[in-house]
């Protein structure tokens, strides 16, 4: 079959692999539909994830159909087609049991990091029966990779850590893939401000299209300020970091209200200041934290019902053949205009 | 009136001040029986504090007898015995109606801050509907001073934003007042593990008295991972900060477990590092926030019910004219093995 592989840092390629077979009870093996790139590819790629060894199928997000499934997994048929989990979750360790399984202790990451991922035409998926969901048939196939990974980590790491309601002042940092899936999922609660933050106009042009009540780029010098009149100088209540870079994280802090949270959504490589001498008394809350993926139901419904409308999430896609290009674009995405990119098989 | 006079930096003295009039129809004046010295009060007279003038009357702590009532304050009587919550609060602003009371618009701190404070005969409480609490007849009045400012602290500050609960492990690091506030409160929730954390062996050994299952001296070169073995290597899920140093909240994200909580209590100086780049991916939350003195009432009933014994908090009494001696035990705290240091009037 045709897999995108890790070959070496900075090269995926599309090889030739053998096509999986179920392992375990508690596995399905799923023919592939779509896999979509996820910034954390590009971070694997760059070598910063030292965990994923030459030879790894990448991916961690796709839609596809059952192929096969072993005598354990509950609630599949052969034939059923299905939204992988980014996270595969065994359902009884500790972490699970506390509704975290981003920490499974044998689950958690697993796809494209410690076994072979959804970028292929057949993927193994462990612990099928929590880390697969039904794909409603009148959600659209393509879009549907977004509920995999974008759309819930947005959701939860975003949405529900920032405590985003009614009447919720929000600033988002970052138009990227997750800032957007954070933008689209705010956007359900109707909070009273949502202001999106990024240093390209095409982006938060798309931004304002998906909801954005006002949008400002970071390149102003006076972006804070900027930011600060449109809540009558009062801060945030919520504020959603999605970049993962020093710079970022400390706008969060000069924007954060009394009593509001910051909800980091960014992979972080290096320490960030955190400045305890003006923010220990403001009555405010940092969250962070990995998708557990355990909103896709959730999610999934919402778009059945005509309430979340997740078709512009994936501006791009390629068959498996041009999965380099995929790649390639996705590094471009600003110059691409691209959100997800996704690889077709 | 005799009162404790914050006269220059580095200096309080007792000095003959006018007493002081309702001026507001919501103030109240009280009769001060006894008022404690918070660790707050020698961050004024470090000169940390510079909205503090020279000539303002010091404390944000105590109890007394109500001697004279604005029209508008409502629920109190003359002669009423009375708690002084260390907030003021107006009950109508944004922040008290979002229960912040402590940044209420026209309260929060102010005695002892920006109006003449409770370490004299005599005090103004501004907003008193809402910043007094009766104070039951069963409840010792010379304890009572910590319903206050500390045991609230320690319960909201630290036990509620830790999120501790029957299962939780729990590590408190510092045990001055506040900390063992916090341990004391803790404890009304039977959590699996209390850890407190001291450079100080007579404090560790005060707070095995009132609670703690085990405590690990900070001078250990080893204290970290003494510390993890306890939770055999998992890390704690409730992390209570309550020194405000760097190396403090270090040690906290060293310690917290993955899904845990870190609920800073300690007020900081300076920034401190913020290891993003491995707390990112591990689902916790940290807290910082001032006390808003909202949880004194059930604390009170906690004491009332014999559920929660503070007669151990209040090491040391000063009449007023000795209260220069009562603010030198208190900055010598550990020598004298004093927790709060009470002046009575």
């Amino acid at each position: 079959m045709k897999a995108v592989v890790y070959t070496e840092k900075g090269t995926v390629e599309v090889l030739d692999c053998p096509k999986p077979m179920v392992k375990e009870h508690t596995d399905a093996v799923v023919r592939m539909l779509h896999a979509s790139i996820c910034g954390t590819d590009l971070h694997i790629l760059k070598g910063d994830v030292p965990t994923v060894k030459p030879g790894l199928i990448m991916g961690h997000e796709g839609v596809g159909v059952i192929e096969a499934l072993g005598s354990a997994v509950q609630g599949f048929q052969v034939g059923d087609r299905v939204i992988i989990a980014c996270m595969t979750s065994c359902g009884s360790c500790r972490f699970c049991q506390r509704s975290i399984p981003s920490h499974c202790q044998s689950g958690g990451w697993t796809l494209g990091h410690r076994v072979d991922g959804t970028q292929a035409e057949f993927v193994r998926v462990p612990h099928a029966t929590l880390s697969l969901h039904h794909l409603d048939s009148s959600v659209d196939t393509r879009a549907a990779v977004t509920l995999s990974d974008a759309l819930p980590t947005g959701f939860e790491c975003g949405v529900r850590n920032a405590g985003i309601g009614p009447t919720s002042s929000v600033v988002i940092i970052g138009a990227g893939p997750v800032g957007i899936a954070a933008l689209l999922t705010t956007c359900l609660k109707r909070p009273a401000l949502i202001v999106v933050v990024d240093l390209d106009d095409a982006r938060l042009e798309t931004a304002r299209t998906m909801g954005a009540h006002h949008t400002v780029n970071s390149a102003a010098p006076d972006v804070i300020q900027q930011l600060l009149n449109l809540t009558g100088n009062n801060g945030f209540d919520s504020v959603v970091e999605a970049v993962g870079i020093p710079a970022t994280f400390e706008m969060c802090q000069e924007l954060v209200a009394v009593g509001g949270q910051i909800a980091n959504m960014g992979v972080h490589g290096v320490k960030v200041d955190l400045h305890m001498e003006r923010l220990w008394d403001r009555n405010i809350c940092i969250h962070m934290s990995m998708c557990n993926a355990t909103s896709t139901p959730y999610l999934q419904n919402l778009v059945k019902n005509g309430e979340l409308d997740i078709g512009s999430l994936v501006t791009h896609h390629f068959p498996v053949d041009q999965a380099i290009a995929a790649y390639d674009t996705f590094k471009l995405a600003s110059k691409h205009r691209a959100l997800k990119v996704a690889i077709d098989f």
